[in-house]
């Protein structure tokens, strides 16, 4: 093996990754850095690639690309967690694994490597995708196999001269994307207490939110989300202008604890203003439109949907065969939802099928 | 047929049957008239029903065996409808169902008679458990064999001298029990327009409600909810208790429109404070408690518990073995949830397992 | 109204019903008889029905568009009873509802009629479709509103000089399409003792079966069946010829009793040699080459398939959203399953991807 | 360490383990040897375990605890492979993993071993079970750990002077126990050609069974089966009968290819005679019996069971509340089937309901 092509998202974890892959295999290390909307500045983390020993740093704009193929077809077919939870983290997974797979082939190998370490199914998540999309192609996980404790990590990257990153949020361990944030802390699983300050960063404590509540008109056109109050936008624009409205009045935080297959339950945090508010609209207005008989299936399809995504399945003919399942409902999904954001609650107060006629003047000027 | 068991609310509708009964059958009415917590003043009931021509008129209190026997198990089954959203009036229907049956026995007769009218679940939901509890008998629905308009019933009460209740709530349909209400518009089911003034009753406006949360401690022992914030009360006190702590923060509203098998979605209003607090705890806990993979296939058996209840079918096997089904799960439910209510939300902000132990004076005392 | 398109079979049932029909309607009957494959003379059938007094006899052969667009996608669906029988008779009424349909809007009319009376699924599955498909319709079941008996209906035939058709098969009611054949006896359901002689018609009895296993290999191209032992024919002759020679060894019979919702459980008897042998095949070829993922939810697919043909929801969007899933699993089966047909039993006894290489010969002659 | 119970069948893969674990682990060997009514002489087995080094070698009959503990609830479930295959292999892994661990505690350790080398699901289905009984035990499968071919095996175990077991079966892998035999064929999977002779060992060639059916009536009370034929015998020798007869009519063989997550199919062997019969006919009874709506969940209660032995969660709250509901079932399940039994294919021909009346005589002897 003679290069690695390596998910790099400028962590210590990945930063000591260049370097130990670099060791390890004695192959020369390609990081790629994705964009999936997390709002890190991309170009700093393309020098400390670089800077840690990298012969190559790509930074991709994966947004757009991220929101249509991935994030749209997870919404429509209403995959969500049975806790009702959106999931974001696991969505992002299959297009790092593409790109990945896309850069290797440029970058002529067919080994990549990643900064999960065995935990949860962030692995599964990513490798099975790999796998899918490049058959035989090897996939390294250096923090599965090292055998390093964050401060001999630290100690590591010091004696290589490897930059070590500004300090990192405290003791959460966090994954950030445009459809929203999973938060891990790193100190015991006290389900009691109320999480610490800080960990929620993209929606606004209920006791700080404003005393108005505020109303969002969501326009669906065959499933896709068009139009938020009057004002038509592309989908990843209803994304951001849904997130921060609806995160400045305290929706989207999730606080779960959820029961391992043996052990402890785990509690896991999320927010995902845009996800619960699109998902909460997305069904009401199916709810309105789609026959009682095809809803029921729908939910099965759903369930299972969101399961295919847990499991690492998204390039897979399962994938295929829901998607034209859900397709054909999408059809009739064309509607509005009107939602009351107020203090940390998203309820839906109205909601009418079809399009709403353009004004008479906007109609004259065409 | 010379006795007929009426089941007797004390509405027009209800009145007019009495006459209308014992003219068309040529037979003696019974009425009977059952308290599930709807709040009204029964004896006046009773004396409206012999004011219009019952021979007796049975008053039961049946709201402790309704709370224990129905709403208990259906809370531990997770038994909601697909929308989330509580099963109230549907659960009063077995009950009703075997009390008419119970007291057709007394009376000697097996022809028993009730108001509804030929529309939704509601017929099923009280006629097939009485064909279940007796077979052969015979049920009536006069509303469904008449053709009396609304002013042709007050006009058929007032030849006949029958007193004309209280004027009812305007155009809306509501049936009420300790679980929950639900009520229906008669004028047509906009879906975009809010609610009437008026309409919900045990819920406050969010709007309106104070500004300050208020937290609930809400303590399960396998499964029954034993003690509300520190306080160890009976179900049927924890009952009354969150509807009203709940119902004051505008929690507990739900406003549906759900598609028909064909034709137009029908708007749908229910309030039942209690109900969506007690089961977002219940479910809490068990996410807690219950193992992964148990947890999967009881989600199923929800599912399944509520569609048994939506077809009538509370005394059949399938619930018999459904509850047994539950019941090993509710061994496990043991812990308590920490909910806080604001402004029309309730979020999950704190779960624990076990009972906490008693403070250490009381147990000196002991 | 003055015209009614009447579903004619060419039975005592229905030529009764043409005559009852017009005098107790007032109206001109219109008779329409379909060919799905029951093999009968459907020109003596239109005869009898023009002496039974309709003003006009449609015969439409509806066998290929009912092998192609309803058979084929059922098979491809998997959708057949839980206790694995396959579903002839209910597939057949929606293509009569639908032709009924076509011929009540030639006809200039909007009021169908059908012979069935008002047991099991046979009504729903034939009139939901009707509606569907000419909502505001009218459909009359004369066989639910008169009250003659047998004995009474040929005594109304007689005095009106309807032609009695000839001797019906005894205490038998038989419904039959190229998919198969439905036996309902109409003299009690003993559920122990052998089905009386004469009760099967198109597959042998399996100890009067040939001694020497027959082997059949079964081709399909993307879920459509092609070849019978390496001989390429269309669908619909794939149909006959399994039928033939899997009826000569006896495979297809189904003896089931299968409880009610209420009540006793029913005796059915089915013989559909060519589905039994279809489905076995197609499944295993599933079995082979779809990844388990997906045949997992496909299995829920198949079930719900089956209900929604049972519930008359032909003609709904959840069959359009079903099929689109389908079509995709379809795409990847291509391939042969071999089966041996022995004495009343058929199985797999080889798969294999892919269709095979056209021997050399016939490639040099291209 | 210094001990390790080591579950031994006596194969040459066992007997190099117990040198192996000895050697490398430094560890004394414990083996215990289970009949599951494999069939296998086990006293000569024992004697090869202290042959190969074992400190004592203890050999338990488990037949019946297996019979009805393990067997028969996974009969009353209707757990079945998605094909429709029994469970044999599956279901004895829990039962070998609770005596591993109950000797492991006489013996003071809490280390136990097993044969299984890394392939399907055969570790899970032991290794689960032995986690969930003993917390914090350790498993040790030193087929995954050493790396030797079977020439090596056969080398190693010759330089030890450990007695090499009589030749096994050529290239079959196969499992055995009272429920059914699985054989896995180590020489590719062609799915298309018949197996090879010898394949099969306890049902009969359908091309060389008797000419005659046979019939046999079995009779099941609270679903427990209870007589063959008339004759009143134990639920073991329910089995054994039963496989005797069904298998000498060549009835059940299974011959299935099944996809993989991912990879090509591959092809599985089964021959089990009597689980094939007994499910048979207790699922026509139960359709008999058991009303629809309660049928219908416990069909998914069926596949839920099936993947819950899958996955190895026998000792889990899931299998303890599905069971809690097919106990409920089960009370229904009392009557008589009647199969018939020819060449390979088991039909059923009749059924009845509740126990047949004692014949005079024997009444007359009470």
């Amino acid at each position: 093996m003679d290069r690695i092509v390596l998910a790099y998202s400028g962590g210590l974890n990945a930063s000591v990754a260049v370097a130990w892959l670099a060791q390890h295999y004695g192959a020369e290390i390609v990081c790629v850095t994705m964009d999936l909307g997390q709002g890190t500045d991309l170009e700093s983390v393309r020098e400390r690639a670089l800077a840690a020993g990298a012969i190559r740093a790509h930074v991709l704009d994966v947004r757009e690309e991220f929101a249509r193929q991935h994030v749209l077809p997870a919404l429509q077919a209403g995959a969500v967690f049975a806790n009702g939870g959106p999931l974001a983290t696991a969505l992002g997974r299959p297009i790092i694994a593409r790109k990945l797979v896309e850069i290797a082939r440029i970058e002529g190998t067919s080994t990549v490597a990643h900064g999960c370490s065995d935990q949860g199914h962030d692995r599964t998540c990513l490798e099975t995708p790999v796998h899918a999309l490049m058959p035989g192609g090897r996939v390294i996980a250096p923090a599965c196999e090292w055998d390093l404790t964050r401060p001999q990590q630290i100690e590591y990257a010091r004696q290589r001269g490897i930059p070590l990153p500004a300090a990192e949020r405290g003791s959460f361990d966090v994954d950030t994307n445009l459809w929203g944030r999973s938060i891990t802390r790193g100190d015991g699983d006290d389900a009691w207490t109320d999480p610490p300050a800080g960990l929620f960063a993209i929606t606004r404590d209920p006791d700080r939110c404003p005393d108005e509540p505020a109303f969002l008109d969501l326009q669906f056109e065959q499933g896709i989300p068009s139009a938020v109050s009057g004002v038509t936008m592309p989908f990843m624009d209803v994304i951001a202008s849904v997130s921060t409205i609806a995160g400045a009045h305290g929706v989207g935080r999730v606080d779960a604890s959820v029961s391992g297959p043996a052990g402890p339950a785990v509690r896991e945090f999320h927010e995902a203003p845009a996800a619960v508010v699109l998902h909460l609209a997305h069904g009401e207005l199916e709810s309105l439109l789609i026959p009682h008989a095809l809803l029921r299936v729908k939910r099965g399809i759903s369930t299972e949907y969101a399961g295919m995504i847990d499991q690492g399945l998204w390039y897979s003919p399962v994938r295929e065969a829901m998607d034209a399942f859900v397709a054909t409902v999408q059809a009739r999904v064309t509607g509005t939802v009107r939602i009351r954001l107020h203090k940390g609650s998203a309820h839906v107060v109205g909601r009418k099928p079809g399009l709403d006629e353009p004004p008479a003047e906007s109609r004259k000027a065409d």
